[in-house]
């Protein structure tokens, strides 16, 4: 049940799973279909688990300020450091420090919760409060699959692993390259991969911050797809964008510029430092935790001076490094902490939150299970309204497993039902229903155990990794591309056409 | 953080992980060592997850006590249905019916928390409130490792599970035989098994109400080995049993028999109805809990009036069955939402509260892990003060497997890690220390890089069991049994062959 006193923490009602039945906002855009899109978002029915004391948080908010004004970061992107200085920074050749009224009044202009929605505006997806929303692994160099094994990403891996995801219902959006297809050239491979998403999904999908010119041409893709222009795109965004800081205090030249396009276009960006104790960031949770949030909030702060009210999420993924080996651990006590931790600081700053499904497991194992688990379960905990990564995420992030997609959206279909609350009518029980219940010796004859018996003898160890590699196989054959209309569509592919041969990004 | 109105449900001084420090309860018993004893469970500092709102679970306790007083119950103990009927139950040849009354001023009795000691009194276990204790797996006929394979239990196995158990600090309790040893003959299987937790581990133990008279050998084994009386094991019990009733609607000889000597001796009985919705119990989860809380509730009230005070657990074992193959399901949504709302139940009717660690693969997976997991967190967000199944379950409970105890103390231990809070030091932290961090070209450099990519060149996939097996090995090879008395040792033994010469139970 709810704790008392959360209400006041934006809470939305109460034992509602699907808000489909809540009204749109007003003013939303005028894009509307026929039919009243659905939110797609499971809404938790618990408060959030939260580790950290209301002076904890305090504290934390207090020296991450003190960061950005006494050390301060490195932004790499002149103009980004003209219009901070314009608002009151403290420019010093790429060092720039942040008073602390500068931050706290950029950051209040964020929202706190907003919508993305499907390129078909069927249906949308809520971040903020408890909406929760599972997207798919992003990022990883290599695949894998039990048939094939590990080997670089491929532009054919990328669209399998659309169509998988389009096909599971648990997966919501499209959170970047499920797989990197290093198969393509760099300059347009933005534009093949978003072509893919765009033709293989409705689901929200993501554009790599690398420079601004990668995220024009996305923008412009979902506009010829969803027919729309900037205003309505920008009232109904669909697109979304991750910015990782390259920590420790710094935001690189291409990630702001992807940004400060994304901020103006009304599309939501995530901002998320890479804070891994004992490597870019100190080794105590609290400094990470500081350095976490002076980060993100530097760069919200950016964002909100160019573009007041744009739609950002705070991200988290503060873990720790094995000191033997270097490696990222994930899934563990420090990180499941630290995911609880970070969705309160977002809640402190008024901001959504954005929390992943990571392992550190270099097979589809029981391990990769429970790490996933814990990182599934802090997440939703701490009501992480986007969980990156949230289905095949193998090998501490390099490997995208086909398998382990479908285990991840088994997990967390297996969660989302735990927490759908039953309806009212569910509880109702006649106790004379008991009265006509077989007695024991009844329920268990040699009759009623036959077939029991028969199906343990043909029960045979199956690990869940190949029931998985055959869900695959099933679930791609089976997925079919969503309808799009014949002009839109070769409107899109003159679109790459053209940019491919104008030479992509580097041409820009 | 707790919620508000929380305290009402007599919650523990928050924030505390081991509670050593609080002072112990006047008169506890007589046995103090000179070493003030440490309590070894784990406190949640969390608030428990509750599903059910205040008017489902006022009405399916109101429903369990019509089932009780309408439909009644089997009760196939004459002394007990004696006992019954002289206190205000109505008796019709083996089928009881409880006046509601009878029913709640007889669990009214049964104190809302006890502690459970080990046997060398230096530590005890808490069960109530947010205290939080895992046990090792119970009742498999089968054990599995990865060497040998799956065969039927021997008493070597038994020992050789209690050495790991033992030896692994998540696993706080042995909760039964970890493997059933049928290589020994029935009538005295239970004094090797018994025989072996004692000399094996100082771990609280098991014994099963399979009658009285093999809880009294359990009772005068215990009393030998602890050099204690009557009145002083009662005033420090140190021996649990688990009494299923025979869902639906009935509770056997044996069971009955056990539980009340348990009762009298002042020893801790967990009562646990066995309902599986489509099988035993109704299909729908209402019907199911109603069962089990009119099950549970009879035995309760048996107990209660027997031994007014005796402490005693409230078992939730609510699953679904598989409606193809009838087999039991674990760690499923359905499998959640019913812990979760057990622990509801319990605490709505005032006593501590058992819930399990369970799965339904046959393989140590992907599978078995993510069930495992659901169930554990169900458990500990449910606050169920004993974990059974802990650590070893796999295949529905038909195997116990020696890498799954290490990777379910695996999942426990990190479970237990993210809830233990950090001291309140751990949150300081000087900004300027983020001053004197490495920029990221001076962290990553070839020399840094070098050792993490020669790390990672011998990274070779290896699944989490084959780990554990060598963890196993390391376990086992390592234990060293707690010192004995030798005089302790010798009546122990001389107990043991004077009862296996009499006949063991039979001769009872």
């Amino acid at each position: 049940m709810y704790c008392e006193g959360y209400d006041e923490l934006d809470l939305r009602p109460l034992l509602v799973v699907f808000c489909a039945e809540r009204p749109r906002n007003p003013g939303e855009g005028t894009m509307a279909p026929s039919i009243e899109p659905v939110c797609r978002s499971l809404l938790s029915p618990h408060a959030p688990l939260e580790p950290l004391s209301q002076d904890e948080l305090a504290r934390i908010h207090a020296a991450s300020l003190d960061v950005l004004q006494d050390v301060g970061m490195d932004i790499l992107h002149p103009e980004a450091r003209d219009i901070l200085a314009k608002a009151g920074a403290w420019v010093d050749d790429e060092r720039v420090r942040f008073p602390r009224e500068l931050v706290e009044e950029a950051v209040a202009r964020a929202p706190s919760r907003f919508r993305l929605w499907h390129h078909d505006e069927s249906a949308y997806l809520e971040f903020g409060g408890n909406a929760i929303n599972l997207g798919l692994i992003a990022s990883a160099p290599y695949c894998s699959d039990l048939a094939g094994g590990r080997r670089p990403g491929t532009i054919a891996d990328l669209a399998k692993l659309t169509r998988l995801a389009d096909n599971l219902p648990a997966v919501r959006m499209i959170c970047g390259y499920p797989v990197e297809p290093q198969d393509l050239p760099a300059p347009t491979r933005h534009l093949d991969a978003v072509h893919a998403f765009l033709t293989l999904s409705t689901k929200p999908c993501h554009a790599y911050s690398l420079g601004g010119a990668r995220i024009r041409d996305a923008l412009e893709m979902i506009k010829i797809v969803r027919g729309v222009d900037e205003a309505a795109l920008a009232a109904r965004p669909s697109l979304i964008s991750i910015i990782n800081t390259s920590s420790p205090l710094r935001l690189d030249h291409p990630m702001a510029d992807g940004m400060m396009v994304m901020a103006q276009a009304g599309q939501p960006v995530g901002i998320t430092p890479f804070t891994l104790s004992g490597a870019m960031s100190p080794v105590t949770l609290a400094g990470a935790l500081v350095q976490q949030n002076a980060e993100a909030l530097a760069a919200v702060a950016l964002m909100q001076i160019v573009a007041p009210g744009a739609p950002v999420l705070y991200g988290g993924f503060t873990s720790n490094v094995d000191m033997r080996s270097g490696s990222p651990a994930f899934g563990t006590p420090e990180y499941a902490r630290a995911a609880l931790a970070g969705g309160q600081l977002a809640r402190y700053e008024g901001l959504p939150y954005r929390s992943s499904n990571v392992n550190a497991s270099n097979t589809v194992d029981a391990q990769a299970a429970y790490e996933s688990m814990t990182a599934l379960w802090a997440a939703i905990m701490g009501h992480a309204n986007l969980i990156m990564h949230g289905a095949g995420w193998l090998e501490g992030g390099l490997t995208s497993s086909y398998e382990k997609v479908v285990l991840d959206a088994e997990m967390y279909d297996r969660i989302e039902a735990t927490l759908t609350p039953l309806p009212e009518e569910a509880w109702n029980f006649d106790p004379a229903d008991l009265a006509a219940m077989p007695r024991p010796e009844e329920a268990l004859t040699e009759d009623s155990l036959q077939p029991l018996q028969e199906a343990y003898a043909s029960w045979r160890p199956e690990p869940a990794v190949q029931r998985a590699a055959r869900e695959v196989q099933r679930l791609v054959a089976d997925h079919r591309p969503p309808p799009l209309d014949p002009a839109r569509l070769a409107a899109l592919d003159g679109f790459v056409a053209r940019r491919k041969h104008e030479g992509g990004a580097e041409a820009a």
